[in-house]
């Protein structure tokens, strides 16, 4: 049989030849759906992705915009759930809404054992706890009975679930690695409250949940970021959304996108005094070393997270001298990059210059930033994917080929 | 302390809109990497995310090309291995290279044991097997202590290690499914043979073991799927591989991608008889009802993987007379609509229309199509995120916004 297979493969061969048409390679010739001058860049930079009601960057004005509402006035006024909720509904809830929103986030707080059962087996304490979480969002898909149907009821329903279920695994992940048992959610406490709450096994004070429902409203939805983008790139062929938000944590691992503000801590320790400053920059400018935290694809104004949580940094590193210093460093090099970079470059700092401080004032390691970040992104994630599955075709950019195309085969011992 | 973070939203915001610019929204106007007429359509048709020299798909004379090398001739020749070999190196090895490499293969071929105590630890028989697989490789990532190492070398001896360890894997989740106890790998037995080894727990027929070879040859590579793309795409924030090929996985596994071989044996079932073809076939068309297997978005000619397992499925369906009434209702069909639709439309089977066929022959259980599709492309994944990240950009598309920008926010109470 096997002489037979490779006979009817040199006939599929010859029919393919015969049969081949002179025709063109097709290109796209469809509905172009965006008919806006669209220029391609590396990184598809330029290109459209979508059209989304769900937020907006301008990057020239410093805006971030969430359904219309400005990120300034949700800071100050809202909370994440209200944030989350006008995400997903486009529209702020009424007390009632808001309400009936609450009780299925609190009630969706706990995960299955089975899902720490997976993060104990790991090696919790070596793996990244990014890494780690993407194992448990997968896990937690596997124990969903309703994981296949992909209707957009069920999907709504599994977003609102991962919202309220991601500080539960982020606080076990945070709490195995350092050996301490697993603390189990609350349902009397608010969302940033409550996470906090699971993190440290105390009551939290006011303040500092105030400051964490601030960073995560903060951190809820930024455009066609490279973790929202691929999280609709896998909902798009109609996965499960348990998936998609799998691919959203593995993409917003890397270093080059949720893994900014660490670097920025480390940076500002190799500093170590306000006063070792002007030398630090100026031998990063010499030696063209990036400068962590400034900068943006989008923003060529100051990120508006980033003028929020500069004084929310101070504010609260007031109150941990520990931290103190950093953030006189911080401010020192926000203040000498803006002033030689900032008119000249458009480069101002960006969200991750002053969130890594806020954690680290409130006691967090370091590692940990990334999966709050991640805790924050899932309704943007979400909504965006939901969004995008009601008028979905699957993505499906191309390729120009480069390489040769008639390459002679020859049996290994002729080469 | 609540009262003051309020009041410096508050300024923040003031100094925002003081200092807000006039310029227009920043168009991306940096080095047009590809300078040829670009325009978008919805899921990003048209869009020109890279070039490549791994593979190469032209849907006008129905090519499909892997270096240079056209997918009969690797089909007729080549093995699993040696075309994975070709896919990573750029050229086909030489008898020692090959020896190294299928040495380096079947020695990664173990997974350890956590992995399988996992899989143990889900309701295996109820979750989706590629979601299974999602988790498995996510494991594998927490469970290697250098999968944050992003260097070349290591990210080549990753998904070295993967395209070995992903037939263990979907074996494994295979066996686990119907309660039977795992098989260990092989070290005597080839790549496709082993595969089968591990799926029946006994030594393969050789026709069938040639049959898998070539069904991997010819899923190794294609293009810019959204699989692959997506492997693209994670990868590209310097993310770990384990955790682009867990997003690669999680993509495969929409009904739109992975999963179109399922539904035309489900298709074919339904049918039943060859003779029911031509009226089932006009009901479809009166009821615009989707015919699975048939169209594809890049090929506009015969699919050459199909051309190739057509006649296998008639070849492997003859041994098997359950597949065989089966077969025949495919090709009917396959007359029917190419004889149609064929000219008029350039619509004709492509590679899913056969593929579930043969596996069906072959007894494989269709629910494990998408997992053995995977252990095919994860070259052509890791071969082309490996590509892109030697010249790397974090992908970042662009999304319009087409939503209100200066919502008034109201306290809940006044809504």
């Amino acid at each position: 049989m096997i002489d037979d297979i490779r006979k009817l493969i040199q006939q599929a061969a010859e029919t393919a030849r015969r049969e081949t048409s002179d025709e063109p390679e097709p290109q796209f010739t469809g509905d172009v759906k965006y008919p806006v001058e669209c220029q391609v860049g590396k990184g598809l930079e330029g290109a459209i992705a979508t059209d989304t009601k769900v937020g907006y960057v301008n990057g020239a004005k410093g805006w971030l915009v969430y359904r219309g509402y400005d990120c300034f006035d949700l800071a100050e006024h809202s909370t994440f759930e209200e944030t989350t909720y006008l995400l997903f509904e486009g529209k702020l809830p009424t007390r009632r809404d808001m309400d009936a929103f609450e009780e299925q986030l609190r009630g969706h707080r706990q995960v299955p054992e089975a899902v720490l059962d997976v993060l104990r087996r790991v090696p919790i304490d070596k793996t990244h706890p990014m890494s780690a979480l993407r194992t448990a969002v997968s896990v937690l898909g596997n124990l969903d009975p309703d994981a296949e149907d992909t209707s957009p009821a069920k999907e709504k329903r599994i977003a609102v679930q991962l919202v309220a279920q991601f500080p539960t695994l982020v606080a076990a992940i945070a709490r195995l690695r350092e050996g301490k048992p697993v603390v189990a959610p609350r349902t009397d406490l608010g969302h940033a409250e409550n996470f906090l709450y699971m993190m440290t096994g105390a009551d939290p004070d006011p303040a500092l949940a105030k400051v964490m429902d601030i960073m995560l409203i903060l951190h809820a939805d930024h455009g066609m970021n490279a973790s929202t983008f691929t999280t609709m790139v896998v909902n798009s062929s109609l996965s499960d959304l348990y998936g998609s938000v799998t691919a959203g944590v593995a993409s917003l691992k890397g270093p080059l996108h949720g893994g900014a503000n660490e670097k920025v801590l480390y940076d500002l320790e190799e500093i170590g005094d306000a006063g070792n400053v002007p030398a630090w920059f100026a031998r990063a400018r010499e030696t063209k070393r990036k400068i962590n935290g400034f900068g943006h694809r989008v923003y060529k104004a100051y990120d508006p997270r980033a003028r929020i949580l500069g004084p929310i940094a101070k504010l609260i590193t007031d109150r941990d001298p520990g931290t103190r210093k950093l953030y006189e460093v911080a401010v020192q090099l926000d203040h000498l990059v803006t002033s030689e970079l900032g008119q000249e470059k458009k480069i101002f700092p960006n969200v991750d210059f002053y969130s890594g401080l806020v954690y680290r004032a409130m006691g967090i390691e370091t590692a940990m930033f990334t999966p709050i970040f991640a805790v924050a992104r899932v309704p943007g994630w979400t909504a965006r994917a939901l969004e995008y599955l009601a008028d979905n075709r699957i993505f499906r950019p191309r390729a120009i080929y480069t390489g040769p195309v008639s390459e002679r085969y020859l049996e290994i011992d002729r080469r």
